[in-house]
């Protein structure tokens, strides 16, 4: 999808400002948004990553302030910006019916996770395991903060996002276009590991830090999962959880 | 083990300041040490989680201490304590030796993890999955502060925690243990998934954030494994790295 396709949704997701190493080398990298500035902190010590980061912004011509660490930290809004932050057009959402079309879809639906760095740490997890798109409330949830685009460590460059006017319609719409939808709840009735949908195009399904799935949203799943506890705690959070169950389908996958 | 037979161990890993509604709950559920204090916002809506604290407190006669939300904050020393924070003894670590005679032992090592939240993130995994002890570098790691006690959820009162002068010596003690070391490295040989090992006693052993093992860490591990990656990113964060790593051995370990 080009982004001139969706101009009536451009910025509604965010992802201005990137903060951090990882974040920052992934978006001079993937090229697939207009870098506008660069900005590096004059007290942080080079290295290796910074280094490729400064050549990659020199090659792309994207102009690089130098200021102080306090003044990096006010452009990046987050605790521990690395000593870089760059500015950069808005990701652009992907329209739903897009993800769901796709033949192998492995999507992850975040209905109501609010801490930005738990969003980005899912899409980083998702996107590694072979994710091809996720799934986000424009209400109620976190977007793509600074905080989010840090944990996301890139991530936001790759894997397409829909914003979607709430998750249960969303699942509702998934069911039409035969993508399975796998909730995960702590009380789910099947442990992740037992579910044989792998190889179908599928979603999973997450809720709320806490609270887990709206009732609306689980009665939406085909399956709701459990990650089974062998300890005394009840509950993984919910970036752990997204990472266990994403690896789970990726290795069946790849079987 | 009694907490009296580590006296001159007591208070080096820390984790007296106990931030956030989880933590501070599985602390007074747990009762493996002693709270000395409660201090709750007045300005927290009330919710279950938090009747139970204060339920729990009463019955453990724990004096609170009604305060406003920025001295909560203040002394909680993290950005969002959700309004409260238990002061207690701190927690008492524990023997390595010990931990590697346990014959299911089911170990994580962290080979200089800094961010205190990824550390809590860790062990909070690892207690879940099911592993019965974690092992920490007294010097480079985060210990346990306040960031880290709240995103270990609790893990803390019930995952044995062992301090050691460094990881490649403990690793080489786990060997004459009979005890199998997994490194687990993005450059690994094996997949995580085709490693057979969970049914013997093992430790999983994680490196720095970014850096990854340490080379003499690595030469010390009867394995390096990988987790496959599916996507356009090389890497995943340390916590969900652990988190994918811990459950597959709970996975196999459940079979």
């Amino acid at each position: 999808m080009t982004r001139s396709s969706v101009p009536r949704s451009r910025g509604q997701l965010g992802g201005e400002r990137v903060p951090g190493l990882r974040a920052v080398h992934e978006l001079l990298t993937a090229r697939t948004r207009r870098v506008r500035r660069l900005i590096v902190s004059t007290e942080r010590d080079r290295s290796p990553l910074l280094d490729e980061i400064l050549d990659l912004a020199d090659d792309a011509g994207v102009s690089v302030e130098r200021v102080d660490a306090e003044r990096v930290r006010d452009e990046a809004r987050v605790e521990a910006p690395q000593g870089v932050v760059a500015l950069a057009d808005p990701i652009g959402p992907a329209r739903l019916d897009d993800l769901l079309a796709h033949p192998s879809a492995f999507l992850v639906a975040l209905d109501g996770v609010t801490d930005p760095r738990n969003l980005g740490a899912v899409l980083r997890s998702a996107e590694t395991a072979g994710a091809t798109g996720a799934i986000v409330p424009r209400h109620r949830s976190a977007l793509l903060s600074p905080a989010a685009v840090k944990a996301a460590a890139g991530a936001i460059e790759h894997i397409p996002i829909a914003l979607v006017g709430g998750v249960p319609a969303a699942l509702e719409q998934a069911a039409r276009a035969d993508v399975w939808t796998i909730g995960l709840d702590a009380a789910g009735d099947t442990a992740v590991f037992d579910v044989d949908l792998a190889d179908r195009p599928l979603a999973l399904v997450f809720g709320a830090e806490g609270a887990g799935l709206a009732r609306l949203t689980r009665d939406r799943c085909d399956v709701v999962a459990r990650i089974p506890m062998h300890g005394q705690l009840e509950s993984l959070n919910v970036s752990a959880a997204a990472a266990v169950a994403c690896f789970e389908i990726a290795r069946r996958r790849a079987r």
